[in-house]
């Protein structure tokens, strides 16, 4: 079948990046102005009073020109000298990310591993706290992207905090379009990125750390960073305010429009929207038999994985979604192979994940799937059609 | 239900203007070149050059700064003196655009009108021809917008040439879309427009004529128009090239990156796949128990107009579909209320036919339909399905 244009403009509906709204790529193509020039800075301080609440923290934000894992990186060489225990929370490629960064820098780095597809328990964090009370800080992937796992990180932070030690939050594919709500919480280093539900190209992380974290930071030796040294930008910040180093002066007017966008949508509306989509989704695919990675009660809003049905070859699904337009992604590491993943993140309602969905059932059918086409998409339709 | 984006970003089902490919927007985004430069000229005639082949003829193409309907003005200020009879093939609103122009210019202007969701019939044609041997010139509306109806045109074609008369077709929904043989189908006045199936915005008009019409027009007073002689066009571009106006530089950018896409396409493909996204719309508004406005066997492939189901609220299904980001439009004049429209054009493909369907049911249901949700599109799968 002829589809080329949908071939020509691959709808991204893989876990970031994420489709992008009109009026961000406007932004994007403003001339550039100087970054140490108060136009600039005015941009930089109305994204960070707008990106705020999107998180509800008081706390600075700091808004580093690289990928969520500059962030991440950061966490970890801010906070974590060598002699520090470190429990790294791991149930999914993320985590692991994490539990990598955390090893090259501290020399008592602990893991709590959990199988891909469920979740962390609280209980087992409490296990493991009380078996090591000196543990300094614990670090959760809070969505995590690889497994469409969405963690307790609510009760796991209070479990973390009456042991003294502080946490971290990789909020990279929840903040922005899921409920974060950091310093309620006790978030005490925020980490998010640009290309998931903040709707922008990849290229900006965004951090933001508690007086907690602050604290600690002035106990850790400087000299294990430099691009990403929080205290150095804290202090450039208090003055000018100026960014350390060239910030991505592009991709900050995109911010700027995207929060706006934000705003205008209303974050509590954007939340319901999102976990909406999420809801659809799974019953689509439920209604169509197929069966879902995330155990229940622990499934994320953003991203949703899905097990290949059996009699699908993997490779053809794959191959007719980019054929049919829609970019989705498949397992990593042994998930590969065995789980399709849709992200349903930033401007993605009713209108697109009918889109994804309707896709998905052709793709799923033409790869040999048994199912009933035209279910999935009834399904959601029966939902929204109750929805007001 | 929050739809909040997709309010913001109306996906253009209109019977255009369209929705536009990003690389179109791209070209027109470029710097300007001054009109008369070689540079300019080099683009000019390169989009000549790639329009031709979309409607089989050998004849120069004029692209005017202007609409559809300036094109349908020309065809006649150019062709038509006050003592000329002309008959003009009226089942539709487009059809009576050309019939106002032709009686401003004609003393003997005669219409054979058909029922609105009819298709004009080549034997009545035969018949008023007969009755009116002194005829100059007949007007046809290829695909008539207002009603979906693809008129017969190569058989009314043969007719008209028989009598001596020559024909003017509007195929500004037709033309680089569905087939349009302009040589082969004797079309001595063809006219176009940029914002419907060749992917443009609104803004030119695109014109071409025979040597008979060239003749033709040198016998019309050139009193009667300035700025769409096409004498005029015809002896400025036959030097430097250059048009006699200014030409509109972004729109012929854009023209010649959509032109450039036409043919990576492939028209045959291309028009093969507006054929095949017109039967799986219909097939699937015929699968919900929606009637058709056009006759069988004369149904438009980029535009479809249904008839209101028993029970709906027009302007709730209208606020609908809006609501949930597809732009689509109502009936025009009598039609008002009655029926809606959908534009399926440049690049609706399988992705998009089957987001514009599912949005459809919704907005269908909720606005008092009984329908069965889902099955128009379980239709549409099913027929993609057997599609190689």
């Amino acid at each position: 079948m002829n589809s080329f244009y949908s071939e020509l403009t691959q709808f991204l509906a893989i876990p970031g990046p994420v489709e992008i709204h009109p009026k961000v790529y406007e932004a994007m193509n403003r001339h550039l102005y100087g970054h140490r020039t108060d136009q600039f800075r005015k941009i930089y301080v109305d994204c960070e009073k707008k990106f705020q609440p999107t998180i509800q923290t008081n706390q600075p934000i700091y808004f580093l020109a690289g990928s969520g894992s500059l962030g991440l990186h950061a966490a970890i060489t801010n906070m974590v000298a060598k002699e520090d225990k470190v429990i790294n929370l791991v149930n999914g490629k993320f985590g692991e990310r994490v539990e990598k960064i955390s090893q090259r820098f501290s020399n008592y780095s602990l893991v709590l591993r959990e199988e891909y597809g469920r979740a962390i328990k609280p209980e087992k964090v409490q296990e493991l706290l009380e078996k090591n009370p000196d543990t300094k800080l614990v670090t959760i992937t809070h969505n995590e992207t690889s497994t469409a796992v969405l963690n307790p990180l609510p009760e796991i932070s209070k479990i973390v905090h009456d042991h003294g030690a502080l946490l971290m939050a990789d909020c990279i594919t929840s903040a922005g379009g899921d409920l974060v709500k950091m310093d309620d919480w006790k978030i005490d280093f925020f980490v998010s990125g640009s290309q998931k539900c903040y709707g922008l190209p990849p290229g900006l992380s965004f951090v933001s750390f508690s007086d907690e974290a602050a604290k600690r930071m002035e106990e850790v030796p400087r000299n294990q960073d430099f691009y990403s040294d929080l205290l150095m930008y804290r202090e450039k910040m208090s003055k000018a305010p100026d960014t350390p180093f060239t910030p991505a002066v592009s991709l900050m007017y995109g911010l700027q429009a995207s929060l706006d966008l934000i705003h205008e949508e209303g974050m509590e509306n954007r939340i319901n929207r999102h976990r909406l989509m999420g809801t659809v989704y799974r019953s689509a695919l439920e209604e169509l038999g197929v069966e879902l990675l995330a155990e229940e009660g622990y499934r994320s809003n953003t991203v949703t994985a899905a097990i290949f049905p059996n009699g699908v070859d993997p490779s053809k699904f794959m191959t007719y979604m980019k054929q049919y337009g829609i970019l989705v992604t498949g397992g990593q590491g042994s998930l590969k192979g065995k789980i399709w993943r849709v992200g349903h993140m930033n401007l993605v309602g009713p209108r697109e994940i009918l889109t994804i969905t309707s896709v998905v059932e052709l793709a799923l059918k033409k790869a040999g799937a048994n199912i009933k086409l035209g279910s999935g998409v009834a399904k959601i339709l029966e939902i929204l059609n109750e929805t007001e």
